[in-house]
């Protein structure tokens, strides 16, 4: 499997559907690393062009790498070192690209259906087995901006849950996305 | 669907495998809230016997549902009210009881497998789908107390992801168990 997961702080939206750069949410990159860790994702990029954002996050890593939390856990020390900071959704395909020898199939998330490039979680899930390199992306605060939906090779199905109600986390989200496409026996 | 959730913060293993009560973490009301509401969960109950933290619960809640945050994000308002605080985990089958006019089937989650009354997705699917009243047990920190899983009528296989890392947050896990149970199709 070679399948890598991004979580896109910029370019998002607020709730007025103004573009921003989210903070980092500490409790995203314990989750998604540990998820990743999981499922078998080879590497989480935690994408924020803030700098002051990409140092809070470091520091969050380093504790659990290096600092006392390596000895405090070592379980969540391995998921953490799956983590990359990236101030671009761009610099994050490109070291894909250049681990992987190939671009990665990105797939983008979104909890609206999109008609143009939908892909179900079928079709994801057997893409990821066939072993071609993709990237995912989930989209902080109220998502992703339409430019990355557009830009992205595929938009990933929005998880229907059968209420009508669909204000999940972007915890709750990756996770159960992840276990759909991973976990699930597609064939 | 009569499906209740209770999130467990009495009594829970620290690091040590000593009974403690954790406390609370405000993202998971969050996620939990939103995640029982997308799936149409009754009831999520907040069990703990620490008053102090029964009161900072009751605050974080009340803002969302009478506080700011309830015209911030009415979306969060309609999900937090499922939440009821709760001492003890018989003071919330009671109250299950109390509105179903049964016992609820009490399953309780874990991170390892247990041969004595374990119950596959599959199962649990089912017996939801049933209409039978079930309350489904997850706990914070390091895991449910042995005496929760004995007493409770099924314990749910482990979530496993092929990796054998399996070390989710419980809020990666809920969401994860209840995609699992409620929206698969297990005919």
């Amino acid at each position: 499997m070679r399948l890598y997961v991004a979580l896109l702080h910029y370019p998002v939206y607020n709730k007025n559907y103004k573009t921003i750069a989210s903070a980092v949410t500490t409790f995203d990159i314990h989750d998604l690393a540990r998820l990743s860790k999981s499922y078998g994702v080879k590497r989480f990029f935690l994408v924020t062009p803030l700098e002051d954002q990409q140092r809070l996050a470091r520091r969050l890593i380093e504790h659990w790498i290096t600092g006392y939390g390596a000895t405090y856990n070592p379980d969540r020390r391995a998921a953490v070192e799956l983590v990359t900071i990236s101030a671009s959704l761009d610099d994050a395909i490109k070291e894909v690209e250049a681990v992987e020898g190939e671009k990665p199939c990105v797939v983008a998330t979104d909890a609206s259906k999109h008609n143009a490039r939908s892909m179900a979680y079928k079709e994801a899930g057997k893409m990821i087995a066939s072993e071609r390199a993709v990237i995912l992306l989930f989209g902080t605060a109220w998502g992703l901006e339409k430019r990355v939906l557009h830009e992205a090779d595929y938009v990933l199905d929005p998880i229907e849950c059968g209420t009508g109600y669909n204000h999940l986390s972007v915890r709750s989200a990756a996770a159960i996305i992840l276990d759909r496409i991973i976990s699930r026996n597609w064939n």
